[in-house]
């Protein structure tokens, strides 16, 4: 490929300046997404849609001039074939349904998902310029769908179930990490270069919660995938500071870590390569104060570190993209010498 | 006193138990709070109704058995002195005004709160069983209040404004910390055993912005309150994984941490008293699961840390009062030997 940045700073060879890519980066605060999403009524077949799909995936690309493509899906996509029905309500967010009981959870059958893979293969001969990078949610992650059965601003449900139920909670966790592991894999065999896999709200979590009910499964579903391929894992985890030390210790290539950590300090504890972690608010800025923040964050980076720019969490809507296209330039305009 | 079991732990001395009370111990959760507050129709003239704030205080000695008694009072109160309105909407929390012009702020005069201070002798006199703590919000925390106007989800208004009327903020924090410095050497002068500093909202605050724009005035404010007087005093805040670095660094004498740090580790790396962590979502969870949970943080306790039971947070008006006296209990009942 024409622009291999990004692997390049995962092998940490020398680099010439750091990749750039965001999460969301292909979203609703973008007009042309919302245009390709108006074609199909229900987010989910929009998802399934193959063609809107690639579509989707390469607008960043086009747009924004990004160093990584990440492919459009959702992280729940996945859960369907483990007869978790996904349903997403206008305006609302996601809606699950199932039977409650963890037992009658089927067995993961990659190919339901096929659609996915022909996005990665599509979007790899779509385009030679930049990786593609396939994706995961983490079992924690996708458990507190299941268990919520819809987006939660405390995930109550989710630790009284795995306080009061943690038989199930951790059938659930094992059963969630063999359907992971298989989806990944299967990414890989169609072409992903990189792979990341999001625990979006671990930050939820304590400490010895998340040491407890959490980590065992993230790090042995990262480390068996690693024990099967060379292709490079991010780990993308909230409320880094509070789990940066445990994360550390699984065979991930690249820690992507939320603003709680300091970049400058964490490279120098960490021979991990690290991915983030701008605050996305600075995206409501200035154009002078994104330029200033983004500046103060990558001069903090040490020279030897691998690194890889992004923001510490997914763009959100209201976001203005030329706000967001101001941003990758300037990272894109930062020269490491 | 006759039980001071509190001051004892702060010194590092010999316990036999570990001293609890708990954020918000005298709160919406107790029918005996909701029958004093039905008495007035304003939440602020509760605060300042000094006979009704003193029997409020004193309910968790009472119904709990707590360790120590905090006095009933509002992190708002000092900002009227300086200019600000404060007004609590029923069912919508707080509304502030004010001419949004720093410069135009007044000079905080103690004695506007003199009720707080009366408040505190009152409770020192009415009982000599526990130590009183007074408190007051950190300067963040107040500060992000006033730049808001109201609470906040995402603290957006107070980001931009830390970010790009820089000049402003500093000022803001400078007039917040001199009327905190006073405010809390008054309530130490009125008989606070113990004072506490809330900074609340820090866990929405990057790494980063909080080591440049809020911890030079919590130190500062910190260390010169210590340079006055011996009082114990506890730093509260909020995202203590990421900071807590920082606040070691600060002459409080006690750090109470959220849930985000592991206190069996934190203890063995600080040489600070620490208070906390229990999450507070455990009250939902059978009483089963709470001393499960309770018994499980207290054994991570080393012998010799100076420790102080509560919650990472404050507790929840839609909590059960049996369960909270259930965790106090469970507390008191376990012995160190």
């Amino acid at each position: 490929m024409k622009n291999d940045l990004l692997l390049r700073a995962i092998r940490k060879e020398p680099i010439e300046r750091f990749p750039v890519w965001l999460m969301r980066q292909a979203g609703r605060y973008m007009r042309e997404y919302r245009d390709l999403r108006a074609r199909e009524e229900n987010f989910l077949s929009f998802c399934k849609n193959v063609e809107l799909a690639v579509k989707v995936s390469l607008l960043p690309l086009e747009l924004l001039g990004v160093d990584a493509i990440i492919i459009f899906s959702d992280i729940l996509v996945p859960l369907e074939s483990i007869g978790v029905k996904v349903d997403f309500v206008e305006g609302e967010g996601p809606r699950l349904e199932w039977s409650g009981k963890v037992s009658e959870l089927k067995r993961y059958n990659p190919e339901d998902n096929a659609f996915v893979y022909e996005i990665i293969r599509n979007v790899k001969e779509a385009q030679d310029e930049v990786p593609v990078i396939g994706f995961a949610g983490a079992p924690f992650t996708l458990a507190s769908y299941v268990i919520e059965g819809s987006s939660s601003r405390d995930f109550r449900k989710t630790k009284l179930f795995m306080w009061e139920r943690e038989y199930d909670f951790k059938k659930l966790m094992e059963i969630l990490s063999e359907t992971l592991y298989r989806y990944i894999l299967k990414q890989i065999e169609a072409g992903a270069d990189v792979v990341q896999l999001f625990d979006s709200w671990t930050n939820y979590l304590s400490r010895n919660d998340y040491e407890e009910y959490v980590f065992p499964y993230v790090r042995e579903l990262i480390n068996r995938i690693k024990s099967k391929t060379d292709t490079p894992l991010i780990y993308f985890f909230k409320g880094s500071s509070s789990f940066i030390d445990l994360a550390k210790q699984t065979q991930a290539d690249v820690l992507s870590v939320d603003w709680s950590v300091d970049l400058s300090l964490e490279a120098v504890r960490n021979d991990k390569v690290l991915q983030g972690n701008l605050e996305p608010s600075v995206l409501y800025a200035k154009e002078e104060t994104i330029k200033f923040k983004t500046l103060e964050l990558l001069n903090g980076i040490p020279r030897k570190t691998g690194y890889i720019f992004n923001l510490g969490h997914g763009l959100a809507p209201d976001m203005e993209f030329d706000k967001v296209k101001f941003l990758v330039d300037t990272v894109k305009g930062f020269r490491i010498n």
